[in-house]
């Protein structure tokens, strides 16, 4: 874990941003780790890529080195794909080459214990003889939608590459790691930088938090961690100041912790899921208790540029149910029901004949047009009392027209100044209005309990913010 | 609300299986909820299609009746869609007719207040001096995907069908009834029977529930109410020894309360959340508290014909961090992690070479093969100290192929006799995997915590169920 070496924030750039990749241990065999590892980076990679293997001398067409020490002076990241025991040697010739940023992902280090833990030691102190920096080992590396770096050993026909957006993710579990990708990717999630610590040997958790913190491109730190210490802590103190970050701690009861121990070899210990709640409370984490929830929250805060004010939630829906279950959630969440201001009673009253259009939660009911949902949003938009809308459309009314309704709320999205999280439930025409409103800026979810516990993460985040307010 | 008429299974059927059906109110004006009501009822239905309106001598190619009492005498069903007012006179003519069952889909009643609650007991006491039963008004009525009868009046192409299958479903709110079909359609869910009870003037949700749990194509019944009365527990109570029973019940907070009363006029009190978990832990009734937990539910059930003989599960996977999120899940919802039997410890020893594929979780790593799920679910399966299996094959990983996998699962799940829930996350692979091993009877959910969730419905059920075994 984090070794005490003091660094600046373009000591890690070179693990997204680099010239030219080394990839160490090339190979043309179509089944091994570093073909597919150098398939994925060379398809849309911005930079240039160098194999290394002295039994080729070209991979996948490219120019294949036979060693790290040759390759041209614009490689400034080296991937090392080998066997174990040969990782040190490389690590060397890095040094050597003066090649600063390393990632390891070959496995058989400490996590198999025994000699393991030995060859972890001896890479770690090589490359600091050399103030070479190591991400792993046994990882998956980094990403960076931005200019294509990406070279993980996942086969791409079964795992698509991540799309740019606003998500910095930070995990310990590779796998935890691209099944975010892979949803994220499904969802339309955009991430701005994504790393897999894996042994964590040298650079760890601590490192990125604080590295995503200053970066421009990263609006929320999405964090999967099997541990958590005093220095992430300190750190994260001082990120979420300025970026919010969500944690997901699996190995939170004694159950998941053994078998946290065995996974990655972290200890937990009864009763630190409490004090790891009242720790996050005083940093301003928000904490995911589970894996759609965690994800729920990283994608409300990619989408959502304003914060509310406070903690009234204002309801529009034409499903009355699902209005009853979101006012549920407002009040299981911390949150309230906004009470309207007069003249927002009095503008509904106008437009609407039937009481419970006129009330929080706006119920539209199934006789709902485009117009009525575009009307309602435009009303409460400009309540003062209002501090976010949840906003439900089931789309499978008589008289709404899902297209219709995008191309009309766009105005009236632009306008608003207050957070909107959208509920769409249903098949194929929700997973389109779910779509649309996304690419007006609207975050969906696919329940009503959803939509309202990502605006409760919002709110809560901003009480947190309030505090260093004057 | 249920009037204590006495009747028998046979009251009832006529609203899933009758022979003819009479749309009073049929037009061919498509924007009108009956022409879209009629469409979808003629595509499919495997019985008579009567259009009743004096305006017209053909509907969509049907002959129309000027009157109810002038169609066929294999009418059984009349589904009423016009204007309230008129509504007293159909069901008038259903009586003089001779058709017992009649469906009031219009709205206006109850609902509306004032007028609208004297006309609703108008309907009522019309019905009774025939004998007539009514469901509604203000519902959307009753499907039964065997026979293809299905009037909704939501147009065919933004609401898919429901496919046959085994879970019956109640629901006081339409919207919510029309959601979930719609999801239902789009997992591959079957329905057995389906009925939105709207004002519910004279049928309710306990004359469904008891007809539901005589029905033998129904093997889980799903309640979405925003109320719940001492009669329902009554007979939710003799339900539940044979079928199980989840209920999720909106309107739980004050907040959520308040809508209810103005959705569907339902009264709450502080408090009763509570006595409510109480009362369905002593009927045995499966509560989901959100809307996606009740679905989960209701999805094992239908799935799955084994109990758990207890609460001891194993979690068989190839990603390290999905593995300790399910351990922590499996505390956290009142499971076990079991402890493996001699005999099984020694056959994973004798396959697997790393040490964390040998105990549970087992986490067969990023190198996982076909085989190798193959081989310890099939260890597992025949552990006495294993009452479930939780089965997360992430499909990212190199050496797994999918359908593969399917293909030699398939013996291995027939012989095995305990309930086996998966988590498929991920993107478009994942989503297949999901639709396999649910065509091969396994209910797949995408988080681990959900998988885990659902078998601890199952177990707590069984558990209720075994106070009853001497």
């Amino acid at each position: 874990m984090g070794i005490d070496l003091t660094f600046s924030k373009s000591d890690l750039e070179g693990f997204f941003s680099p010239q030219g990749v080394v990839i160490a241990g090339a190979s043309n065999n179509e089944k091994s780790l570093a073909y597919q590892a150098m398939l994925r980076l060379i398809s849309g990679f911005k930079g240039n890529v160098y194999p290394v293997n002295p039994k080729y001398r070209e991979v996948l067409g490219l120019k294949c080195y036979p060693d790290v020490v040759e390759v041209p002076d614009d490689a400034d990241l080296c991937v090392i794909i080998v066997p174990a025991k040969v990782v040190p040697d490389i690590v060397d010739s890095c040094g050597v080459k003066g090649i600063k940023n390393v990632v390891v992902v070959s496995a058989g280090f400490a996590e198999i214990g025994g000699e393991g833990i030995k060859l972890q030691e001896k890479v770690v102190e090589i490359a600091r003889k050399y103030n070479v920096r190591i991400l792993g080992p046994n990882c998956l590396g980094t990403i960076n939608p931005r200019n294509g770096l990406d070279y993980m050993f996942l086969p791409i026909k079964k795992m698509p590459k991540a799309t740019p957006g606003y998500v910095g993710h930070i995990t310990q579990s590779g796998a935890f790691g691209t099944t975010f990708i892979d949803i994220a990717a499904k969802q339309g999630l955009g991430l701005s930088k994504f790393v897999a610590i894996g042994n964590a040997a040298d650079l760890d958790e601590v490192d990125f938090l604080k590295y995503f913190g200053d970066d421009e491109e990263t609006k929320v730190v999405l964090l999967y961690l099997e541990r958590s210490h005093r220095k992430f802590f300190d750190i994260a103190k001082k990120v979420s100041r300025t970026t919010p970050i969500v944690l997901l701690r699996a190995g939170r009861t004694k159950a998941g912790a053994a078998a946290a121990a065995s996974h990655t070899a972290s200890i937990a210990h009864e009763g630190a899921d409490k004090i790891l709640d009242a720790a996050c409370e005083q940093m301003g984490i928000i904490r995911g208790y589970d894996w759609e929830e965690a994800l729920d929250y990283a994608k409300i805060f990619s989408y959502c540029d304003e914060l509310p004010e406070s903690n009234r939630v204002t309801i529009i829906t034409d499903g009355g149910g699902a209005g009853v279950m979101a006012s549920d959630a407002v009040e299981l969440f911390d949150l309230e029901m906004a009470k309207f201001e007069k003249n927002t009673e009095k503008a509904l009253e106008e437009k609407f004949p039937v009481h419970y259009a006129k009330i929080n939660p706006i119920d539209l009911t199934g006789n709902a047009t485009t117009e009525d949902f575009i009307t309602a949003l435009d009303i409460v938009s400009q309540d003062r009392n209002v501090d976010s809308i949840v906003f439900i459309p089931l789309p499978g009314v008589p008289n709404m027209n899902v297209k219709e309704l995008i191309d009309q709320m766009q105005p009236v999205v632009e306008r608003c100044e207050k957070p909107i999280s959208a509920c769409t439930m249903g098949g194929s025409e929700a997973d389109k209005l779910s779509e649309l409103l996304e690419n007006i800026g609207i975050p969906s979810f696919p329940t009503p309990e959803r939509a309202v516990k990502a605006i409760s993460a919002l709110t809560k985040y901003s009480k947190y913010l309030s505090k260093f307010k004057k």
